[in-house]
């Protein structure tokens, strides 16, 4: 039983690690799209995400299987339980890239972003690229060290994010209505796609540690709107 | 076992439906803080998404004992699976509910909404009204002819949603750059709220019929951006 359980919970881990590394590509992807007015980057990061998606229903059907065959109890359980949640936060992530790619490739061939908040946008994508690495990296080793880096720099991009707010309330505004939209709403994807890189960091905590993140206070706390 | 199993079943679900019921009384008091300025009703929203967050620990916890335990397999399994992804979904409504008493508190005593925008979000908080009523009727019964209801009815709360956007980019439109973030950020709330509403509904589909939701091309879709 063992054997089959550590076999077959490495495919699992496998297909995991895949959809981190996609999870990558499509920051990535979306970040290129959004700062170049990239069509091809955009398109590629929306077709990308159906692969995304397929990658966590094989993920969900693997772990039902090992849970209804192996009956894992202690930290294959909690590994199980917590590969459910991680394909469910990669999945998302997916999305949220592309929301971004969709923005991109909508206001093709003018940028979707104005001018004045360019380089703060470049700043918030540059945050997650490393975070993006971190994930994968995270994820593949089951360093929990990296985890904690990822949980504690997330007040960073949270930071950029509120910056995103001043420029568009301060004199210096030029924007249309339309970009201040998707200034609010890309600057949204974006802050999300953070939070779910912490939300996976805690599960890798506690796969490893057995401290369960979910009763960390300062948990899956996205940005209060009370604090624009 | 299997007498053991229902029992602990039957805690796990009454759990859940606490989580529903609270998460309609979290929805009930967004609309009213939102559409009324009602300070009182926002802080309850926001005081009241911590018994939110603990049913949602509490709910893992338990079904986490109960595959260790109990070892269920086909429907209990799918049973149990599902709870947890439940949970998941409905701690995340309380914190959109969160967010947008958060958005009222802050603009007290005036309105967050700029007037010409009111009207539209009131139908978006009834719609929603209505479908909280369902998410509790649907789980309570498991009823998926409620499900399927909650799951088609969500395209008209993606179009209250879309004519949100065309009152702030139309020629009508008096409000502030700050009204327009909060007008913005709200009705992608609630959008997100009915999105999660239609998760939930696909879940209780799967748990009764075992046709998996998550396989439906449609799934999980929020309104790509594309579309505003």
């Amino acid at each position: 039983m063992r054997v089959i359980f550590n076999e077959e919970m490495k495919a699992v881990a496998d297909d995991l690690d895949r959809m981190a590394q996609d999870v990558r590509k499509a920051i990535n992807g979306a970040g290129d799209a959004l700062l170049n007015a990239d069509i091809d980057k955009a398109q590629a990061v929306i077709d990308g995400d159906i692969e995304i998606d397929a990658l966590e229903s094989s993920v969900i059907d693997q772990c039902v299987h090992l849970l209804a065959k192996q009956n894992p109890v202690a930290t294959d359980l909690r590994v199980v339980v917590s590969t459910l949640r991680l394909a469910a936060t990669f999945e998302r992530m997916g999305d949220l890239a592309r929301h971004i790619a969709e923005t991109a490739r909508r206001e093709y061939p003018q940028h979707a972003l104005p001018e004045e908040t360019r380089e703060i946008f470049a700043q918030m994508v540059a945050f997650l690229r490393v975070t993006a690495d971190r994930l994968v990296e995270m994820l593949a080793d089951r360093d929990t060290k990296i985890a904690e880096t990822v949980i504690i720099d997330d007040d960073k991009l949270d930071q950029l994010h509120h910056k995103t707010f001043d420029i568009a309330l301060g004199d210096t505004w030029t924007g249309t209505r339309q970009q201040l939209i998707d200034v609010v709403l890309i600057g949204r994807f974006l802050e999300r796609l953070g939070d779910h890189a912490v939300s996976a960091a805690r599960r890798v905590v506690y796969i490893v540690s057995g401290f369960d993140p979910s009763k960390d206070p300062g948990r899956d706390e996205d940005t209060p709107v009370a604090d624009l």
